[in-house]
């Protein structure tokens, strides 16, 4: 229903994933392989960490695709860190608000996916959220309400911890309201140092969700890529990037995954 | 902090009141005679009653002294009764969700001025707005918690009732919150056959607001009038539209003002 | 490149063709059956008359399927004659003086298509403009550029005659810079009382074109559409909207169409 | 018209002189003090020169004051090297491809002013821009054109002469079409290492220009400014920027100033 990549590692052009590597992010704004959301034209944003102590955000409802302010950034800025998302939706609104990623100081926050019929529980998950960050709740999508729940539940603290209590609670007030499987999500969360994403849905069948091998393999089959990736780069998608499909490698469903550095943890996943 | 108007009367060109006479309410989106907000850049919105079930909406976030669109609807539309409004905020989120009218089915809203420290009240006051109705809030305006407040109070039954209600509520709730005189508004209201104004503040000072006089009277004074606006109709503004102040009747302090046809009642207002 | 249609008849509301039929013209701007552009998602714009003079405009660069204020005037309006337009474009700017329909006065002008390597003639082409028209270019597409040519050449007397002379300039020129077949497309015109369409191509494989039967015959396959189009009506069409592929009939190449009331009249089509 | 500056010199953050400094360049998007336009709220844009080697383009119809993006952008780059400007324009249209600056390769154009009745001469001074500049025409505005004429009649090879030469052409063609003195404008350009202003009017009353003190002038009345600004930096502006008047000299009529480091020189200017 979307589709979205965090990037880590040595300073890239932020363009090199965006617009100029096969099948980038962009292309897949326009015509992605999702069979639910082909086209992902709702809007786009991208997060993305510098030499300041919060990253920087960009997000419009134009298409990326047509976009030139976005092509212009994306020429101009090199970065070691972003999270970048192509949005889809079905007649939700489309405003800056509703795109992502979202942000909370030097956190940032993308999502795939949904809550089935939020509708019922919106007004209880609304409230679950602290008073400390209800004020930065800017538009009305239930993943921008899954990132402050999370904010809630201690992602500042322990990020893979309070990301299980944040689908603990969606799925316990889902069941409330009648909903027995609420919840089918990859997400993408960074703290400007390391990067979790997160495959789970409560029927097991989550978006697709890829992690890139250690550049050191990818260098073997492809050389060329030595001069524009740095040894420690990881990145996540949605759906892969670039020319070879053997660099990516398949989130299994119900994990999580931590990168730091070059270092990439895959543990299980479970709500709490 | 903005500037609205409502008109009820016989079918008008919405462009004569938006466009074509002195000073009219784009005139006013430019260069208002408002000391807090001359400009009324931050977007706008109107609603109008035609021959549907329900009024439409037209908003955006362009200045409305730019929109060609506006331009163009404004001349091709004729209407009986409509609001509009021009928006002026500081640093809140531009957004169409965040323009007005805001409707409900058949009902419009539109507001000026604002909730003291809103953002000390707005979760306790998102809290009180019925489930029914939650659904409908699309932005992140105190002008639109307003309405389903209202709204959750019985507004589709009894309008002045209600505004009192959600006015007693937003005090009550301000100073729970330790804000003294949470309220400073001008709200304009319709259900599509009448239109209620209100003009309260919590320290007696709420922003200025004008209504027409009985259209006898105008043509008296302005006879080339006849040709343009027709005998039953009324008019709302934040600041008087057109070359003729005479025409200009302030609302008290403290007042709603209920327009049915061409019968203008003006009562006490007060919190309840 | 884009998908367009054109409807005369008795008044319809806007949204019957745009939303509310099967595989309307918005669910064509998500998704249509074009090879070339099956997303039509770089803006979009409907023009229609009404009781004014001038058609009334609204183009917007949003994608058609996410635009609220277009669904609401859609919602709103009833009109007996208008052209409505989503685009496709690669990389050309995306504003909206660049979408369609372009007006003169009374006149809406939409196409489908390209001049192939316009960027060679593009110069020769606007300077072939009358000055009269050239303060009403206000974009940058070739599609603006045709209509002020054909406007130039004599659209407002004899339009079928303007067309052809349009297209041989258009085809002289680019022979003269080295484009041997320049012209590929169907085109959309009205001046408020009739509509003509154009199917042509330099090298005779313009874009699919369609036009629908005389209402009666409608009627006697699918009388359920008494009740929602009425007996004059006449519909042309880049690709067939609706559940039922027998009520349209195909444009031939190298074609025009003129529709006057429910009489359509289909003449053979050559640059002049 | 509209209101703009340059800098150059040390690294700075974009912010600084746009959103954190007394009466900045987007508070003078609300509220400037300009007799003919005191607010500029029709579109704005910034050109920053960074390790790239063409400079980065932001530009928005948004009003300067309310884009949230052009916020975060000035607070994550910093630049050796920027124009930027906020535009108030006339019923003209409001497009992106119509706010400043301009771009062409490594150049920058911001303009302030106008062409009087530049309806009859746009044609003829289209006309004049040599086919090779022609394609980076993408709007509509008198300051675009002015632009790609420099461009024409040797901009990238000697600055000062081409601007000169482009005045001439502008009044001559003027002339010609009963407009006397038709050129009313400030002008500011880069090529990325030096930053060319002019003030010129042909009535002799050019817009307002000002241009910083060395700043180890401005170092000894306002030792805070040292870790802000570096020595080497100089500003031009519409009119001034922060809180001392003393530090900005005003350029006189007639006049074209150059900039190259900290090395300012001013010379007298007039038409060729």
């Amino acid at each position: 229903m979307c589709r979205w990549m965090a990037y880590s590692g040595e300073a890239v052009p932020l363009e090199l994933f965006l617009f100029k590597a096969k099948h980038n992010l962009i292309d897949q704004s326009m015509s992605s392989r999702s069979a639910e959301t082909p086209t992902n034209g709702d809007g786009f944003g991208v997060g993305w960490y510098g030499s300041r102590e919060i990253p920087g955000l960009f997000r419009s409802i134009r298409p990326a695709w047509n976009d030139f302010n976005l092509r212009d950034l994306a020429a101009q800025l090199d970065t070691r860190l972003f999270l970048a998302h192509v949005r889809a939706t079905s007649l939700a609104t489309v405003q800056e608000t509703n795109c992502h990623p979202f942000r909370w100081k030097n956190w940032l926050f993308v999502h795939n996916g949904e809550i089935f019929e939020v509708e019922r529980m919106r007004r209880d998950l609304l409230m679950a959220v602290a008073p400390e960050y209800f004020g930065n709740v800017l538009g009305t999508t239930d993943s921008e309400l899954m990132f402050h729940l999370a904010l809630t539940l201690g992602l500042e603290k322990d990020p893979p911890r309070a990301l299980a209590r944040m689908a603990g609670l969606v799925e316990r007030v889902g069941r409330e309201k009648g909903v027995a499987e609420a919840l089918w999500m990859t997400l993408g969360i960074s703290d400007g140092r390391k990067v979790w994403a997160v495959r789970y849905a409560s029927d097991r069948q989550a978006p697709t969700l890829f992690h890139s091998r250690d550049m050191r393999d990818v260098y073997a089959v492809n050389p060329e890529l030595e001069e524009l990736v740095g040894p420690t780069a990881r990145v996540v998608v949605s759906e892969p990037i670039g020319a070879y499909s053997q660099n990516w490698v398949e989130v299994p469903q119900s994990s999580l995954l931590e990168i730091d550095g070059s270092d990439l943890e895959i543990r299980p996943f479970a709500p709490e």
